[in-house]
């Protein structure tokens, strides 16, 4: 909900009520990020500091330093975003075996559930027009179609962008706009695996700039999921930043994305809906380790993707909104992807679902008023709560970074970082006496803290009571990441008829998907 | 030198001239910091964001993001900023074991010799006034006073504010004002090391302060040398600031002094010499990683002091002069703090000696015109070259962190970081093939390019060349750091005598320091 004390007077001294088609109710946009660290931007420390749009949209807006992913993983965590809850919740999790990562390759079985309710949804309802651009990474088979799930429009693909593969075996993943696809990646759009080379962020760009004119001469407010994935491995850009960075390629892409984000930006105020649009920058996890020096930066984190440190899944977060969100502000709030739910509905003025748990909070009032509202984050891996934060305290109930096979096959989600007891390669259980970390003088979760000190046993007592009260509350969702089956794959995605681009699919041949790590 | 085009414009412009008593002769400033490490400031991305003062500098001014000091340890580091020359030539190294990180604890002999010149006797020859606030670490007797060594006022201490001692077995350290003592840590100067409170970052700056204040009103430059030691341990904060960091006393220190710092600009301003001033803020070497959750963050940067990786050299630089650097600029300059020599000189428009190799360069094009000079970084560790940068590649000729035998005893300078034949626990000679990485996608120097690649030939190539002729060039100082001796520890520092506290000193017993890392 708008504070009142907002309402009239930025209306009457900036007169933009008339000029904006889309009246007092907000516009949202979160660009969400693939793969993007912590420390990949140069508020957040990156020694290139190649960042100016986002750097300047930081000084414009919020920096939110304590702002979480609900996972550290793609297909989880964008579900959460979507639906305000817990992977365990929206069942975005496998039960195949104890706390794996699972995600929606291009076998999967499963996605969102219709029983779900996504924020855009009651947007729609609410008269909003939703466009996503990107990364839908929700389900790729027809019932899971963004487009029957709140969003009016999409342009963009339901999986990664792996590839290219040969069709036979393997089909590229279809791209889509609105319900039919319009090509598939290495075919139509294609990303040059040698030189990195791909025009796909200018695409998405002008696929959001348009949506932005469009909407603000229309009668409506809208929300744009910018869910974009340059950073993603193979990660890639367009012509003009190859070679440009100071970081290789991942930077030439960091770089495209931040002049993508100006232009956005840009879009919004040449067509004076800046001041009625709220925009959250983000990312989905922490940057990849296992890319080498191909990935991004988690700054003086530990780990990255795909853990539960917090490398893995404290994310570059930042909120912009003239008028409304005050400049030059950095917030400390305990943030998650998941309180977008909660917030954007509070903002445009609908009411939450009651009928199901929440786990985002409503962070209008952090947003707007700079207030702090205490709250834990729980740090999930697959089907176990890994860790705990509260206030400046973290703990770690279980700790996993990957397992020792792996290892052995160069697959380390930790490449370089090695804390005893903490960045384990087998699945510990701390549960009996959790590992204690503060993260403000503690950065990269090196020094646990004595379970003999009082600091531990008065943290402690906290976050237990916290622990049992989630656990006690918490009802499992149907797990989605369990099956999969190469009949399911993008071979006859909706509108490949039309195209006469429609592939010979095997027959069904369902199997428990093997989640390594 | 002054860039001919900035006098007049200036000066007319500001009509500040007149006000200001230091005429157009530059005043500087340099503020060293001890074991401040590269990510505690927030504008380097510490996450807690609590230094608004330094922010707000950088802001004003320019950030030097690929800026080193000299050695990763105190004494040769300040050595070499005041020198100009790397310690192995001006003599802050040890022979008495290979590449090991000496200093000036009080049982050392050596100090800085006469025959080195400071770039403070330069300019005081040239008619500034030099005041050293702070810690001096370039000799504690008689004959390496700060006084003897170019500069005119002294209020700080010659060593560490290791202690308490006994003054019977070990003096407390001795607090110099001037020529004389004025009292000893723990004695006349509290620091508790329970609380950590201590009001001496206060005198510091209220010291720089009225330092700053006589100067404007004088017909004098001024060269202030502020080396504040808060952030080294036992690290202190003052009262007002005790518990108000999220980031622990580390935090809180760090808080004072960025409020010192604003303190100090803000005094320049009032007395109107701010655009005649040029301040350089930096730290001596990385955040201590022995030091745990109570030392600094050396960011996304591997290791730290006591180190030849990034974390151990690569400082949190900022260069501040209204009207000469332009604001919010950032400059991949690669700096050294030995660049300050030639920097300096050239500004205050005095010639160099030409009798020996100066290992800085004139930095004042990068300063007041953006420009970037191309030039090689050496790492060094007693007397040893380990490492060297040129352009965005860094090669290490040896690698070592601390022994095992340390190890086991707690001590460990990359707790936490384990990069294979990188971080070694030996000292690991790569001369015959030298571990290359790319700082700028790799800032953690966790992926070694391969030996076989184009990259390595061609960068290696133009590094192996860089380290001929400084080789080939190199004629190694007398070296200071292999003799100790409890004789000449604080037991009689100038002044004792005044004060009635010379305390009875051991004879004379001098034998090879031990330097176990």
């Amino acid at each position: 909900m708008l504070p009142k004390k907002w309402h009239l007077p930025v209306l009457l001294i900036l007169g933009t009520f008339q000029s904006s088609a889309c009246g007092s109710t907000p516009n949202f946009i979160i660009m969400l990020m693939d793969d993007m660290g912590w420390g990949d931007l140069g508020v957040f420390g990156e020694p290139s500091k190649e960042t100016p749009n986002l750097d300047n949209m930081a000084a414009e807006g919020m920096l939110l330093t304590d702002f979480y992913s609900a996972n550290p993983l793609c297909s989880p965590s964008r579900a959460a975003l979507l639906t305000g809850r817990l992977p365990i919740r929206n069942g975005f999790y496998t039960t195949n075996a104890h706390a794996r990562n699972g995600y929606t390759p291009q076998e999967i079985v499963g996605g969102i559930a219709d029983e779900e309710i996504l924020f855009p949804e009651l947007l729609q309802k609410a008269g909003y027009r939703n466009k996503i651009i990107g990364k839908w990474h929700l389900g790729h088979r027809p019932q899971f179609h963004p487009l029957k799930h709140g969003f009016d429009e999409w342009f963009g693909a339901p999986n990664c962008h792996f590839g290219p593969y040969d069709n036979k075996q393997r089909p590229n993943i279809p791209v889509y706009n609105g319900m039919d696809m319009v090509g598939r990646y290495y075919e139509d759009f294609q990303i040059h695996r040698e030189t990195g080379e791909s025009n796909l962020t200018q695409i998405f760009t002008q696929q959001a700039v348009d949506f932005i004119e469009r909407q603000a001469q229309s009668q409506k407010p809208f929300f744009l999921y910018w869910a974009i994935d340059a950073t993603h491995g193979p990660v890639y850009a367009s012509k003009p930043f190859l070679g440009t960075s100071r970081r290789g390629l991942y930077g030439d892409a960091v770089k495209e994305l931040d002049s993508a984000v100006g232009q956005i930006l840009d879009a919004l105020k040449t067509h004076k809906v800046d001041d009625n649009t709220l925009v959250v920058f983000s990312s989905d996890n922490g940057g990849a380790m296992v890319s080498k020096d191909k990935g991004g930066s988690n700054g003086p984190f530990l780990c990255g993707k795909q853990t539960t440190f917090e490398g893995g899944m404290r994310e570059p977060t930042i909120a912009w909104w003239p008028k409304h969100i005050k400049p030059r502000q950095v917030s400390y709030q305990l943030g998650s992807l998941m309180d977008m739910f909660p917030t954007l509905l509070s903002l445009a003025d609908i009411t939450l679902p009651r009928d199901r748990a929440i786990d985002g909070i409503d962070l209008s009032d952090t947003l707007l008023n700079g207030k702090n509202i205490d709250r834990p984050i729980f740090y999930y891996r697959g089907n176990e709560m890994m860790a705990v934060r509260l206030g400046m305290y973290k703990a770690h109930y279980w700790t996993w970074t990957n397992g020792l096979q792996e290892l052995r096959q160069g697959i380390d989600f930790c490449r370089g970082e090695n804390v005893i007891n903490v960045t384990t390669h087998d699945q510990r259980n701390h549960t009996s006496q959790p590992l204690l970390f503060h993260v403000g003088r503690d950065l990269g979760e090196r020094y646990p803290i004595s379970p003999d000190s009082i600091e531990y046993h008065s943290a402690m007592k906290k976050i237990s009571k916290v622990v049992r009260d989630h656990k006690t509350n918490l009802t499992p969702g149907q797990p989605q990441l369990n099956w999969c089956d190469t009949g399911v794959m993008n071979w006859k995605p909706i509108g490949c008829e039309k195209l006469g681009r429609c592939l010979p699919a095997p027959s069904s041949n369902p199997y428990k998907c093997v989640w390594m790590h």
